[in-house]
């Protein structure tokens, strides 16, 4: 694509910018600028919603007194600015203002991972349609620069996977778990600190880490997911017995998104997973996020840092900012529509919660066995009372979907007090069937 | 900057490109541009000297046929080729090819981490001059997108402090020592594996390790570095004993190249340190490369992988090519020039080799009384014999000046069978003064 974009005709003259969402993204952002000064990009308008009280707080002093503030979205869509950076989130209103600002010839710098996730190619295509830019490094991983790395380092190589640590709040949890705190109590913890929601299901279900799965994707892989169809885990039936577990074999337990091509299709999931202490995956601790990429020339790659929180995010924002004002557009490498399965080859580790009795390990793994799977250990720490016992079996690499199979009918079983849980165990051989 | 770019120019014709240099990376790139065939790049030059045996050469069966080979690199610069992709190395004659190629209207694409350290800033002038690019992500730690991901990800932060391992010698060797062998051996073993020269010195130290901490300086922190004012030590001083030592002190030993912006001066530093297990640092083995930023406003971020090797550069290198030949310039800040101060103050590691008697602990500690430095640990592990022993004392936080005052009088002494050894003691909360 060699259309020659706005920005870069403009030679000197400093790119108007608005800022859409005064929250704590849309204040670092006005932070960090205020602070930085950087020749040729200038605040011009803030949208929020209940404005005055926004114009009002501590967070508006670094902002010049020259810059507009408004309720009105439609004022900076009709205006001469010409960058909008959105930090409003989710699909609608949003889309239409991005349709509206792109269609006006603005350029638009974005952190909403729903928006790009689902409607990033369409957005993409209509910003090319009128010579202006659509840039989202803050989209995922907030202040890690993966998305540009990927884009501007990693086009020479062919990858093939991708493993991440994409939503903090989750790593947060699991880290704390990690260290003998039970579920309940960190997310109570993780809201007070701000790093949960009041309804925390977009991120402990997946749904945010899907949509950022699915956008390093489409840069890393160049292959096009649906976000609805990669399968998601929540992490909130793990416990505080299976890190125990896991520790014995090892590994510590992560929410991972992976990705790994195959042919013409791409297997997906975010759940939480065993990951070995070895890897890379299992040093990222507290808020942290981290990609690990795999390509066929280069090998691997890790991309980590701190994923949320508004300053980080400002700074993915800005330096996106600065590459929209000084018209440096992003390498472009065709993408490709790709199904999506569910299934990886990989081990297994399989809890369970029992009223223990004789007889209840041969069944269990007499169900395994008609499936398929293999055994390859069978773990039982001391200390739980026999009518509440929890107990692990991993299994050798399977397709989860076979797992999955042998789990619906051992979960019938009278002797089960709790559904099984089912996670799969992260190894660097891993390889997708 | 805002000038037009010739390849920007051109719409659909592909890029016509020149291969300087057909060894393990030139050889690389030709591969992967075969694997690849991307839209819009054409090889169509290759130089090397003595080119019958390279073009008779198995690497050469991914080079097409209409590629012409040659051993006069004047072919190339008078002819239409568009990029020139530098793998040739070193000044001299290098330089002054680069600069007929960039006046010549052509834009340069080069791995080549000394002329761009000591030559960069001159020649970047040249390239937009002539509107061309002069592009070099595969300078640093190859096929980690170090470079592309700071210029494009990292513009909006205000980077203060970077950290790196950045020779991959270096670190194989002294992982390799970390499990136990020693020095000789296993650079016998570097060089048997082609990790290491004939002449080890660029890498052992720390040359080579400084010219791309002097790299990522201008890019990170936008300062500009004399590579002679930056101080090196080498590794090749490193014992056995140390990484026991080391242990004991719950860290390891790697070379680490350091550089902190302190107002108007940076510190700067490439020598063997000992690193805390806990830091990332501590997590690269063999002959990877990692590099840790921390900026006011995101914080660190680590960037990990494959630094050398043919393909992991070939993918930077095809990478540049790519932005290249689409047109994508890189966010360009402004860069001072900055003194550089090689003070640090940080904890010191001291091991001393002595002929044991009474006395010398008294009169060591009263050297380093002498000058102000705290001693923090003194460390004598057992086995070692008497007329030979070796031990160590770690100071509280010095300059390392002032450590290395008294380790000129201490090094005088009688009992002294070695040159002491001092290294310092990286920890996160490290402030220059």
């Amino acid at each position: 694509m060699a259309t020659k974009k706005k920005q870069a005709k403009k030679a000197d003259a400093a790119v108007k910018v608005a800022l859409l969402g005064f929250g704590t993204v849309g204040s670092s952002v006005a932070r960090v600028l205020a602070a930085q000064k950087f020749a040729g990009i200038e605040l011009t308008h803030i949208f929020n919603r209940n404005v005055g009280r926004k114009r009002a707080s501590d967070a508006a002093k670094a902002v010049s007194g020259s810059v507009k503030w408004t309720e009105n979205v439609d004022e900076i869509l009709r205006s001469d600015v010409d960058v909008v950076v959105e930090l409003t989130g989710g699909l609608t209103p949003t889309e239409s203002w991005i349709r509206k600002a792109l269609s006006s010839g603005k350029s638009v710098v974005t952190a909403n991972k729903q928006l790009i996730a689902y409607r990033g190619t369409g957005l993409a295509r209509l910003a090319a349609q009128h010579g202006v830019y659509l840039v989202h490094g803050a989209a995922v991983a907030g202040g890690v620069p993966v998305i540009p790395g990927m884009l501007q380092g990693l086009g020479g190589d062919r990858v093939t996977r991708l493993s991440g640590i994409l939503n903090g709040t989750c790593n947060y949890i699991l880290s704390r778990m990690e260290s003998g705190a039970d579920y309940a109590t960190v997310l109570a913890d993780a809201q007070q600190l701000g790093y949960a929601e009041a309804d925390p299901s977009a991120d402990v279900d997946g749904y945010d880490a899907r949509a950022k799965l699915c956008i390093l994707s489409r840069i890393a892989m160049r292959a096009e997911l649906d976000p609805d169809a990669v399968p998601t885990q929540t992490i909130a039936t793990v416990e505080a017995v299976d890190f125990a577990y896991a520790k014995e074999l090892n590994c510590t337990i992560r929410q991972i998104s992976r990705a790994q091509l195959d042919g013409a299709v791409v297997h997906a999931r975010v759940a939480p997973m065993l990951v070995p202490l070895a890897s890379p995956l299992a040093w990222s601790h507290g808020t942290q996020n981290m990609v690990v990429t795999s390509g066929e020339f280069g090998g691997d790659v890790v991309f980590s840092g701190h994923g949320a929180g508004g300053e980080p995010t400002a700074v993915a924002v800005v330096s996106d900012l600065l590459a929209v004002a000084q018209g440096c557009r992003s390498v472009e490498l065709p993408v490709r529509k790709r199904a999506v399965t569910s299934d990886f080859m990989a081990p297994h580790y399989l809890r369970f919660v029992v009223d223990d009795k004789p007889g209840i390990v041969s069944a269990i793994s007499g169900a395994l066995a008609k499936v398929g799977a293999n055994i390859d250990s069978l773990l039982q720490r001391r200390g739980y009372p026999k009518h509440k016992l929890p107990f692990v079996i991993t299994t050798e690499p399977s397709l989860t979907s076979t797992i999955e199979k042998a789990m619906v009918s051992i979960g019938k079983m009278d002797c089960m007090l709790e559904k099984p849980l089912c996670l799969q165990i992260l190894v660097p051989e891993d390889k997708a069937e």
